[in-house]
């Protein structure tokens, strides 16, 4: 527990946790620099990382700092003054009126800065375009040239993997057409299937991102998660922590997504798909490499973290090498079979972008993440938002109305009360609808929306919210725009 | 309310309605029959009319029949056998299991017959093609010719509205892509966006239901409601019974429409819109005729009441040109204008159509119906079955969760309460959802949804459950199949 508090509240220094998990997990000999491995990406994404961390653990002290002045005079304004300039956090004076019967609800502030924090950071446009260039050349092209056209990801709600895209997988945002979050991945065919024709349409009538007759193809890539250092507590909590069932149940949704495609659309519709696990201690990958037919197996796999280990000492080009044949290997084809090629060279550069992370892990946390567990700072209910890239960040949940989520919407915040009720906090949920300016009214729609979702999930949680134990907001944006608009929601009614 | 009861239980004699709607609003003289209205649809019609109203009207008397004899012994084979007789209904023989002490549930059977009787008719299959050919030639090919690949109607839940398709459109089920049904026709403009992107894609890629590079468009209809008899009171009751409110709103959706497929798919992507008007008293109905530019207004329109009786006495082929030459002013444009001819031919289509119904409304019910408001048989929640049409059968409402649609489920309820309470009745509530059996497991996912829909209908309305005022079953079928199946519900937890 303590491992736990100070892994996420002690001042980020590089290195001290490198010394200190060490002593848990000896490091291995020779953690040199791995000739595959991106530096510079991870340096960048190190950086923002703990600028992101950095923002989040500033919250606590700072408020801790106010609690005893508030009966003073003058306090409103000087705690609003305070809070502007530690956190860059903007609060009407009317929420800091104190008196000695009714004192600060410091639980409920703490929750408006942490969903402030977060919104504040997303808005502040992270540079992710970081990896957008491979040394083999733009990669949206690359992407392109190998074959796919547009890449749709669904991973866990689970907030471990809240950096999936940036950290983990270390794909260029531009080139995620869709990106969503579900409780063990579990997506809908049908909301697959709907993806889809979006791109095709666009692409046959505004050949964007490419015209319909090149021989492209839509790319669905399921990520499902595990625990390798406590596989049967810290795994997916919505398949039990059975990896054999998060896997296989994720690639049955893989498999009926495409299957659903070719018999609405046709056999030469047929979509791409790729299982893709993560280790949540380690962020290493498996990628469930199909074979020649495109049929994937849950127990056939590469896992990044072998491969690293296998390529470490050798150079650049010998390393790529011996990916390019594992991959060949796992496919069950020569290494120049021009069929799979495609998807053989996108197996390759998940496994080779993961490096990177990979030797970060090793590098700051040696080679094991201290806090295997669940420490997100929120839930996200409603659209999924994916600006902000952190391990543990939040807990996403995709849903139209608690009616449909409710399960994972529970499952969400039973793991949140765990590590919130601890410290005494209430779990701050955001609820967030995003809208396509070009349809009229859209704005009002998501208002109200958003204001729906965010009322359903205080019925459903009633007796948290009046405890002071849940702490909701909601916001609406533009699909593709910065800005999030704050939504009013009706005042508590207060028990008599 | 004793017409109410008659109109509704008493056996159905063509033309006893005549004479006593005549009493209450003269028949005008001339009632000989309109050279442009349909004579065999009509007569089809009322002879589908007739089998659908007599199958409920016959309920209530076989079960009042069976009540007296629950406490025989023998009685629950005696009751299946006679049910099937009278009702073509199978029910299990442990639904007849009564004792002195709990005697059998007469308002449940009730609301399980008439739930039974509706979709036994839905899967009848009553042949709907009777007005796929007009003496211009098929109707399908004929539209098309006119310029529209696709039609898309929005009517209001209303169940007056219940046989808008085949009744009062008269137009052929072929021709509708889309129809649904929202309290006050209140659709949403990224629903029909997301309709047309749907045909779209079909166009583009299988040339159905015709190629893209065709020039046609997409009609988005939308029908609301008003009452000529008690304009204040029977009009649309999301719309506050506000003639001007119910077709405000719906131009404005249908503007909208238009609007998100132009700014989402460019100018060239323009789809065609049009506001109809429905008289619930009379069935006339009211064509707000697009300018050369494709704009409507609320207060010019052509009523086909109007019309009908211009021509009643002409040829059919002056009838015509009469007709052509009222949409050509109402346009604002030449008879030959070729820029608007397709619209322009659509409307007179629809208005010549509605001639058929006008005279059928008057020759059977002195050309008002005798009660004007609400008779609904039941409430059809989740998604529209379009199948069974006759005025008054359903109130339908389009909703994917009550989450989102408790205000127009809760209207329906209010509505049906009103007519059902005062015979001592309970409101059936069938909760149906389609699927698409090319989409893997995609029935599961339709039993799953129709489930938690329908616990949450028996959650909102807990109380009139308990009390045995609300009856609910759930039903899923394939999207252009026949067949419905039941989906089993939890049973009632009886309070102690």
């Amino acid at each position: 527990m303590a491992a736990r508090r100070r892994a996420t509240t002690a001042p980020v220094r590089p290195g001290w946790q490198w010394e200190a998990a060490n002593e848990a997990a000896p490091l291995q000999s020779g953690s040199a620099r791995h000739p595959l491995a991106d530096a510079a990406s991870s340096a960048a994404l190190r950086r923002r990382a703990q600028e992101i961390e950095g923002a989040f653990t500033a919250i606590a002290p700072a408020l801790e700092n106010l609690a005893p002045q508030q009966f003073e005079p003058g306090f409103a304004a000087r705690a609003v003054q305070s809070l502007r300039a530690q956190l860059q956090l903007d609060f009407p004076e009317s929420m800091f009126a104190a008196t000695w019967l009714r004192p600060l609800d410091l639980g409920a502030l703490h929750a408006s800065c942490v969903i402030g924090t977060f919104c504040r950071l997303v808005q502040r446009g992270f540079d992710r375009g970081l990896s957008d260039t491979s040394d083999e050349g733009n990669v949206e092209q690359l992407i392109r040239r190998w074959g796919f056209h547009a890449v749709d990801v669904t991973a866990c709600a689970d907030g471990r993997l809240s950096g999936v895209t940036d950290f983990i997988l270390r794909v260029p945002p531009a080139i995620v057409a869709f990106r969503d979050a579900h409780a063990g991945a579990m997506f809908g065919a049908a909301e697959c299937l709907h993806n889809w024709e979006r791109i095709e349409i666009s692409r046959w009538r505004h050949a964007r991102p490419n015209a319909a007759r090149e021989p492209t193809r839509y790319l669905k890539i399921g990520v499902y998660h595990f625990s390798s250092a406590d596989p049967h507590h810290e795994g997916c909590a919505a398949h039990g922590s059975n990896d054999a069932a998060a896997s296989g149940a994720l690639l049955e949704r893989l498999e009926q997504s495409a299957q659903a495609v070719r018999q609405v659309h046709g056999a030469e519709a047929s979509i791409a798909i790729l299982l893709v696990g993560v280790d949540t201690d380690t962020d290493a990958i498996r990628v469930h490499v199909p074979d020649a037919t495109g049929r994937m197996d849950t127990r056939r796999f590469l896992d990044s973290n072998v491969l690293y280990d296998e390529t470490q000492y050798i150079a650049r080009d010998a390393g790529k090498e011996a990916i390019r044949h594992a991959v060949a290997r796992c496919t069950g084809v020569a290494a120049d079979d021009p069929a799979t090629e495609g998807m053989r060279w996108f197996c390759g550069y998940l496994l080779k972008n993961n490096f990177g992370q990979i030797e970060a892990v090793r590098s700051v946390h040696g080679g094991r993440y201290a806090d295997g567990g669940h420490t997100e700072k929120l839930i996200v209910v409603g659209d999924a938002m994916d600006d902000l890239q952190l391990r543990n960040l939040a807990f996403q949940v995709h849903m139209a109305t608690v009616e449909e989520g409710a399960a994972e919407l529970d499952t969400g915040i039973r793991i949140l009360r765990h590590h919130h009720a601890a410290r005494g906090l209430p779990v701050p949920v955001l609820v967030h609808k995003h809208f396509d300016p070009r349809i009229p009214d859209a704005a009002a729609v998501a208002e109200s929306e958003a204001r729906r979702l965010a009322l359903a999930v205080r019925a459903r949680h009633a007796g948290l919210v009046a405890r002071g134990q849940l702490h909701l907001a909601a916001m609406i944006r533009e699909v593709d725009g910065r800005a999030l608009s704050p939504v009013a929601l009706p005042e508590l009614e207060v028990a008599q």
